[in-house]
């Protein structure tokens, strides 16, 4: 009774959801990894039929514009698979839930949808297909990953064991990584230098509270990482969370930065390199950001250079049995570890390792109910044991350093 | 006995050279601007034309390629001018040195000749031509600017007036102009950044002593400006300052950097940003300086825009009469006053009018001696006292901050 799964997209990230599909064979049969450029998805089975897991599952690859709801429609309808694994853009996501109502076929992401016109992400445009999954009775898993994902599983967790009332979560991003260049991004530089220029928000008392960009500074002594200067950022499993945790008064979302990266992406935005404007060059017309990654080291040359840890985690404060409690779930991930198993560094296996599980938790039945779900809605103890077995297993501390 | 002047060259100093003759129309009758790009000529005519100085002089404008020795010998022939102000491009120092040679023409420029293929600037090549100009019975006068130039003339000042033996010279030049971006260069980026990112070298004892890139910092608080960051760097007018100046023990030039240029030039340098090997984009090779020049600010529109001072000037420290003695002798000049004045700003104003001044002491006389000079080797007195008529006053100091 092997299960089929498509995954979408052939970056990163969907590398490491094939590796851990085909390391998890017991549940996937056959994968079929389809993308805008079908030479990408050949590169990812390649890879898989060199690894130790080779043969175990069986490997397909197809073109596919994930723009194109028929498209998608057509590959499904050809293919047949249990679940869609969305691990494209976060502009497609609505086009590929099309396509799984349209085919009744389960979905899960990583990342919530945004519209390409506005530098805004919330869930509301995913929520409003709450109703037509549960009418097709299939389901979606929103935010997949490690942060939105594995986050929201942790605070399920926390919430059933360990808390009658959760009243503060901080949730702390750390990435002591280091690739030796002078500055480089280990994904698309904009998505980098929109978070650092975005506006700041946190939830408190039952509203959002706006900051300046990178106007709250932490440092916090991380686990097996030490001392990194953070700051808050919005993102988006707070939104969720906010709604879904019975008793919050603030969640917060921290994430490091060094200060060269930070002087860095401040002088490319100051001298107009970071700018999507086209400026006239020599007759025509060019994308400044587009050059600028023309000249950065390409993100996929990182992964075999980059040494170091990630840390990420939740810290809980609340009540249990009338006191007050403390609770800090994190995980730490080496990136040359992963680079060694999967051939992806850190950044993507700690959001790849989660898509898998995710969607091995909707195949085996465990989170198969009609529906629109976060993460955090679902019980949440089989994926935290699949989490140790798959390559991020989890550490608590129930006295660890708090943020003020 | 008007004189005539042929301006080669077109850009800002040409511009303050040109006004600047046209300010000392008892000495220059008739000028000539030539450049590669007549228009840029024509443009610098222009604004004389609408200046209080219009109709004290005739001005022409000629196309010229100053690589070309014919044809600067055609238009020296052409216009037989009586001395030669080369503003043009280091790199152009030797052709038009020989177009003089050939036409029995004095000639002045503001910089040593720089060969195109390497970043070394010495006097080496021009100094081989002084029997040539000896024999022809013509002079050269060699970085007539401010620093070589002024700073050479302050030199010989102090030597004929102040000292017995001068034993150690510090050349300080501080820009506290101020533009309003976040950052911009006065000129070509990659002569800015092969300043600071090449060794420093100063004379001690009969020999160069050369350091790491910005290696040595001091603060120095300039008269009229304040306290201000500064670094040891190479510069030309050490080489014959060093031979000139009988007694010397040491001579050093330092100029000011703020710390955010800096971090400004150190950043686009790391992202390869400042090279110049073309990289592939979209199908064509792009060098990465010419796109960085394209998305800074151009700097012809920093003039109206510069607000602040400079401060040029060197500190002597010698002996006169078995006694020891400091003099500081420098300038400050007020961006906004030069631009109102010239349209243009302090940088060009501050090597343009001592261009001028080198002129006008050959046409007078004064300098006139078969050879090639520094213009240390020559009398001050006459220049020293255009200085204070033509725009760039000096200010004398017997007790000046010292650089330790």
């Amino acid at each position: 009774m092997g299960k089929k799964a498509l995954i979408i997209g052939a970056g990163g990230v969907s590398n490491v959801v094939c590796h851990k599909c085909a390391q998890n064979s017991e549940v996937f049969s056959s994968i079929m990894i389809a993308s805008r450029t079908k030479s990408k998805c050949d590169a990812i089975k390649e890879t898989i039929k060199k690894s130790k897991y080779a043969g175990r599952i069986d490997i397909q690859t197809a073109k596919v514009d994930a723009d194109n709801v028929p498209e998608l429609v057509a590959l499904i309808n050809e293919y047949k698979p249990d679940i869609v694994i969305n691990v494209a853009l976060p502009y497609q996501d609505l086009t590929i839930m099309d396509a799984c109502l349209e085919t009744k076929t389960d979905y899960l992401d990583t990342a919530n949808y945004e519209p390409l016109d506005t530098a805004k992400f919330e869930y509301k445009w995913q929520w409003d297909y709450r109703k037509k999954f549960e009418d097709a009775g299939i389901t979606a898993i929103l935010g997949c990953g490690f942060d939105p994902g594995v986050t929201g599983v942790f605070s399920a967790y926390a919430q059933k064991h360990y808390f009658d009332e959760i009243n503060y979560i901080d949730i702390l991003d750390a990435n002591a990584g280091d690739h030796g260049y002078p500055f480089a991004t280990n994904f698309n530089p904009e998505i980098n230098i929109r978070e650092v220029t975005a506006n700041g928000s946190y939830w408190e008392d039952g509203k959002w509270v706006e900051t300046k960009p990178m106007e709250i500074k932490r440092v916090y002594n991380f686990p097996q990482i030490g001392e990194k200067d953070m700051y808050l950022l919005h993102h988006e499993e707070l939104e969720s969370l906010a709604l879904n945790i019975k008793g919050i008064k603030r969640i917060r979302f921290f994430m490091t930065f060094g200060q060269s990266y930070l002087t860095h992406l401040k002088v490319l935005e100051n001298v107009g390199m970071t700018s999507i404007e086209p400026i006239d060059f020599e007759g025509q017309k060019i994308v400044p950001l587009q050059f600028l990654k023309a000249v950065l080291p390409d993100p996929a040359s990182l992964g075999p250079r980059t040494k170091g840890k990630t840390n990420i985690g939740n810290i809980f404060r609340g009540k249990k049995d009338g006191k007050d409690k403390t609770y800090y779930l994190y995980n730490v991930c080496t990136h040359e570890e992963c680079y060694k198993e999967v051939s992806s560094q850190a950044i993507s296996y700690t959001t790849g390792v989660p898509a898998m599980i995710g969607a091995f938790m909707v195949l085996t039945g465990e989170w198969k109910k009609p529906g629109v779900y976060n993460v955090e809605e679902l019980d949440p103890d089989k994926f935290m044991d699949a989490l140790n077995k798959f390559g991020l297993p989890w550490i608590e501390d129930f006295n660890p350093e708090l943020v003020d």
